[in-house]
């Protein structure tokens, strides 16, 4: 049977995340025109005015919802900074972090790629076309910490990162996969020779795992010296596989080396089918410049072409990939388009 | 009674320590004529060498010795990557780390200067002159992880990250000390939205200190919006205080973007003078490089200059600071001059 319907789940969120989610839909609308494929739309409210007139972050029941849909589309969440309403942190952790960790989004995929035309802060940048795997489930990120005496001069506070063989194996398999498809080469990075057991957990599990991938190389960076790499030589890289919290850094700084996070695509990925995988730019909320249409969409458009791939429409997803291509390598430095007229540009040329 | 003498330890270590070393050793003797400070050197044999001839990282008894020294010149350790013979990551953890946390360097101090005419990798770095507060005594750094069912499919490995208000609290006041005698800013990095009991000790000791320091003002970034702010916009850090993985990071990647870390200097600092501090160049032992006088020993001059300041000279530190912003501005892009012509010529300036 060939599915005819996309049933969507759209979290459009806070500050700039409904202007880009709405180009984002705009040309996921015109790419699917021709495949057959149907798109049906259920907007969520979540963000910082849900929870300011609810009080209530993400519940069981709009999850459980969300958890029947196709793919998700999430703009961004995050209240203003200082806004003494919201406990800060509470809606990046109850919204965006619980549904990456109760869909079992355990692959942040995570690409980038510098665009001729684009300016890069780097002099000498060269040919920047890579993904970063990142492990999205597990780390640093679980939550996994207490504190003690709070408040005293003899507080305590812990963070537990935790890793699994079963979760770090999946992500690194995912990566060799991906290197497969693409210039053949993993590199895994981590901080071994400091985090011991979570580090030679990864360092043993892509060993094993190369050795199901004989034509994919592998090697190894500590997280510092691949910073220094992402500046000096980020064409060495092709995929990169690697912890959630060395991912969420990494990929910032990837993003800004590559002309800025407003290009930064990524998906969060279910990867056995058992729930919706959810599809976001890397940037936040922004609230300074939320509803004044300055916000570039691009990131969310290419989020959406991520989720074509992954639903299996790989045609289409290649349109909207050359589309932006085209139009990014069309920009003039400077020139200032409202965001409705990038999510135009970018249609009109599918 | 004035001290007369400076009883220093000198570790060389492996790869290119003992070249760097030397050349800051003859800068040191150098910039202390004429202060009536008389250097004492007693070396200790540490790292890969003395590893695999006794089977010993750092002795009990060794490290007694180096105790009672006024301070402690480090070069650097860890053996060539994939050295079958020694166990991965023993010397930098059970050497140097182990310096690091039993002599109580809880601050490791690590400034960042792109000098006049050293060639950034940014297009435009503007102006970069900061100075990074990293801890050095807990955080990730504690080795208090584990691992269970390790090499089965249930593997399960912890890393935790450890944080005091003890800790925290006396290298935030260090930050804001320092930054009074600068520009007066203070940025704390963390990843407070994610790593909440630890993040929030360190974002309410940071607001406590501040109000100590009326004249300083203090902002919060992400680590991930650090790494973009690094290439996208240095100048606008003064002083960063940021806890020991994060310092690690935001280090390399800071040596980076000032045009590599041939030149970064660090000092591991006893705040209360328990113990003997110790200096080092931010940089590692690059074995692929050793005994061939290619090694850049500005980084190890600079940490020396760190030590004369730390020990009450601030007039020899700052003539060797001088003679090395002389020496590094004057060259000449592609120039290869030998390790000891480098030590030379800064020497000579003095
Ligand atoms: C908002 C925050 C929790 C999130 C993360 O740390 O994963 C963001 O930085 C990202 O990279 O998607
Ligand atoms: C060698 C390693 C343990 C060390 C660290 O992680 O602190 C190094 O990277 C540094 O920055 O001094």
């Amino acid at each position: 049977m060939t599915q005819t319907q996309l049933d969507l789940a759209v979290i459009p969120g806070d500050g700039i995340g409904p202007e880009v989610t709405a180009e984002a839909l705009k040309v996921l609308h015109k790419a699917l025109e021709g495949t057959g494929l149907e798109l049906k739309e259920t907007r969520y409210s979540l963000g910082a005015e849900h929870w300011l007139a609810t009080g209530e972050t993400l519940s069981e029941e709009t999850l459980a919802d969300i958890r029947g849909r196709d793919a998700i589309l999430f703009g961004a969440i995050g209240a203003a900074p200082g806004d003494a309403r919201i406990p800060s942190g509470i809606l990046e952790r109850e919204v965006l972090l619980k549904l990456r960790f109760t869909l079992d989004h355990c692959v942040n995929l995570r690409p980038s790629k510098l665009y001729a035309g684009v300016g890069s802060p780097l002099a000498n940048p060269g040919e920047i076309d890579f993904v970063v795997v990142r492990e999205g489930t597990e780390g640093p990120y679980t939550g996994n910490g207490g504190a003690l005496r709070v408040g005293t001069p003899h507080e305590i506070a812990t963070e537990v990162s935790v890793n699994t063989a079963h979760g770090v194996e999946r992500v690194v398999r995912d990566a060799f996969r991906r290197a497969q498809g693409r210039r053949r080469k993993v590199t895994l990075v981590h901080k071994h020779n400091v985090l011991v057991y979570a580090g030679h957990l990864w360092k043993r599990t892509v060993e094993a795992v190369a050795a199901e991938f004989p034509e994919v190389e592998h090697d190894y960076l500590h997280v510092d010296a691949a910073t220094i790499f992402l500046v000096t030589d980020p064409s060495r890289f092709d995929v990169i596989v690697t912890d959630n919290l060395f991912g969420d850094i990494l990929t910032d700084l990837a993003g800004a080396v590559t002309g800025g996070i407003g290009l930064a695509a990524s998906g969060n990925i279910n990867l056995d089918g058992t729930a919706p995988s959810m599809f976001e730019p890397v940037h936040g909320s922004a609230p300074d410049i939320a509803g004044q249409q300055k916000a570039d969409p691009t990131a969310a458009i290419l989020s959406a072409a991520l989720l074509l791939e992954h639903i299996g429409q790989p045609e289409a997803a290649a349109r909207i990939q050359a589309a932006v291509t085209a139009d990014v390598e069309s920009r003039t430095p400077g020139e200032a388009r409202t965001t409705a007229a990038v999510g135009d540009a970018i249609a009109a040329r599918l």
